[in-house]
């Protein structure tokens, strides 16, 4: 398959996550989610819709690579820099990959009878747990634990070329937005005008565009996570677009606001303290500041603006094959921007009940600071005047 | 949040899993996943691209259902038909809505002390697993069993509504597979093909394009699930694209092939053959047939005009909320053939080595037999002259 990164870059990956297990006493990495497949093969489907078949890429503590993939998937990663490719003629219910996949992890050096899977944080297993039930049973001693920190510990770390597709991702989608006020008007629906969004960065050239959702009501909404609705955009509305757009897999996350016609002056101060938040934001995020400091930056604008609450919990998050990836900017998590880190600026604000205003820009952590990746909204609200 | 189906519709839903429910001897259904939470909430949201949060559904053997769900989501759910709605402050890694979930399970009415999960065939559970042992620990004596069995046989069943949805899928993307002959050309990228087509598919009116699958080779191609490529079309290519796009999250799932220039006879003929084998399955797709039987039927085509092999390793599918849904058309698969369904016909062979030639067209079979959703292809391959 074309792949989109170097061969060295996934050997690369691989040499980084061994440290990690060493770390961990682990023998070996059992990879099962698309976005962890993904990173470690560079394999480039959406076949991950079928829940039928699932796919296993091993990591060993040394040596090579072993996927064990259904017999569909095979011609996809044959001739690819993997090590080995073991197939089974899928589907197979009564033993879907298992003992394949219980062979090859039984045939791998056994030091510390640990296996890691990716358990925890931010983690799901994606193959049935019966299956995961049998395999545990098959492999006897050894012990599943959880991998999931030493993933997250690599991926948090961008190359440039990874970063590279992250920045392309988030101008097409700024192109798309800067459009906007040229077709959308009141009584077009949230749908309607999401598709143009939606075509525009296709035709843009994004690959993928697995997340749009959209939110509207008069000076804010109550939450942004749903998919367009049909709404009819009236007077005095506030739309909010957020967009996940790919380029190779990897993602922008980033939303923006619209006014129409006559915007309560208390929405348009909202955004204003969203938009200086980030500004804020922006001028501490460098290697060694902590999340929790970042949003503790934001707080102390959002706070005197008459932030009542938000129920989103946090102000921002990491950013890369996944539309949100660990580390969480709130208290309690103590993760340390780093070099080569790609986060989110992601500010939001109830200032009346009911009525939310968010922000959000993507940034590039470089040793001389933070880089951003979106095309930096200005202070003042968009207007779309009736 | 606007509903895509009436409150009774998601009534029936419900009421008809806790019949299988009854079966299974089960006190509750635990829902995690997103197809499953759509299927019985009506929640259109994309948000499951964010791994931070779980969102959780319970179904208990009677009485009112309980959605646990971060705070992010409440709005969507509060004052829709569901019974009740708990929110926890997400994220919140410590305890992400684990102590929650439990209390809510622990409060039901214990008869069999068996709680059903998405454990089984074709299912995943979407949470950490460190926090399902969490949860499973807290529950104490009761036991998490696998509920799937149930969910698979009320999903089956497709509503009029949900069948409308799964055709106004079919008949746009037919529209924008019409158009292609009109704007691909040899020397273009499989890439650059599919990006008019999904525009198309967008402009066309589906809610989302989750799954774009293309390939490209001299007469035939090796296998069809990876995304479109950079790959140029030359002369004698076939190219095949398969596509999945939604409306209100019902997915169609059919594929076409387009040859390039002068096309190889044998692939020509093997096109034939794949259509005449779609022609006999559906001579016989009528309640009562079994799945097995279909792909007798079909094999009876293939194997005459010369199919070496498949590594699809089945002939069609169920379709609906997810690209594929069981049952599988293969020996082995013992489902029979129900009024309401909705199945994929999907023939596929290898007629020379690494040469395949697939086809695919999407079917709801009602009392009086099949009835085609996808615009019926032409029994002659679609050949865009040089």
């Amino acid at each position: 398959m074309g792949l989109a990164f170097s061969p060295a870059e996934f050997e690369s990956r691989v040499s980084r996550v061994q440290a990690e297990m060493k770390n961990h006493n682990l023998d070996a990495l059992l990879i099962t989610s698309p976005a962890n497949f993904r990173y470690f093969t560079g394999l480039d489907s959406q076949f991950w819709e079928s829940p039928t078949r699932p796919w296993f890429f091993i990591i060993p503590a040394d040596g090579m690579c072993v996927a064990v993939v259904p017999e569909i998937g095979a011609p996809l990663l044959k001739g690819s820099w993997i090590g080995q490719t073991l197939s089974w003629p899928a589907p197979r219910p009564a033993d879907e990959g298992v003992s394949l996949l219980s062979q090859a992890l039984l045939a791998l050096p056994r030091r510390y009878g640990r296996i890691g899977m990716e358990m925890g944080r931010e983690s799901v297993v994606r193959m049935p747990l019966n299956d995961l039930f049998a395999l545990k049973d098959s492999l006897k001693s050894t012990t599943l634990v959880d991998g999931s920190p030493c993933i997250w510990r690599v991926r948090a770390i961008k190359s440039c070329a990874e970063v590279d597709y992250i920045r392309q991702s988030c101008s097409i989608v700024s192109d798309a937005f800067d459009k906007l006020p040229s077709h959308a008007r009141c009584g077009q629906t949230e749908r309607e005008i999401s598709q143009a969004l939606a075509i525009d960065i296709l035709a843009g050239g994004a690959h993928a565009l697995p997340f749009v959702a959209s939110a509207s009501g008069a000076g804010g909404y109550e939450q942004f996570i749903s998919r367009p609705s049909d709404r009819q955009i009236v007077d005095g509305d506030v739309l909010i677009i957020d967009v996940g757009a790919t380029v190779n897999g990897y993602f922008c996350d980033f939303d923006r606001n619209f006014g129409f016609g006559n915007v309560a002056d208390a929405a348009l101060r909202a955004n204003e303290a969203v938009w200086d938040a980030t500004e804020a934001a922006l001028a501490v995020a460098h290697p060694g500041t902590k999340v929790a400091e970042l949003w503790r930056t934001m707080m102390d604008v959002l706070e005197p603006a008459g932030m009542l609450g938000s129920n989103v919990g946090r102000l921002g998050h990491g950013l890369g094959l996944q539309l949100t990836e660990p580390p969480s900017h709130m208290p309690g998590d103590d993760t340390t921007l780093e070099e080569g880190m790609v986060i989110t600026i992601e500010p939001g604000m109830e200032y009346a009940p009911g009525k939310m205003i968010a922000h959000e820009e993507n940034v590039h952590i470089t040793r001389s600071g933070p880089v951003l990746l979106t095309r930096r909204a200005p202070r003042e609200m968009a207007i779309i005047t009736l």
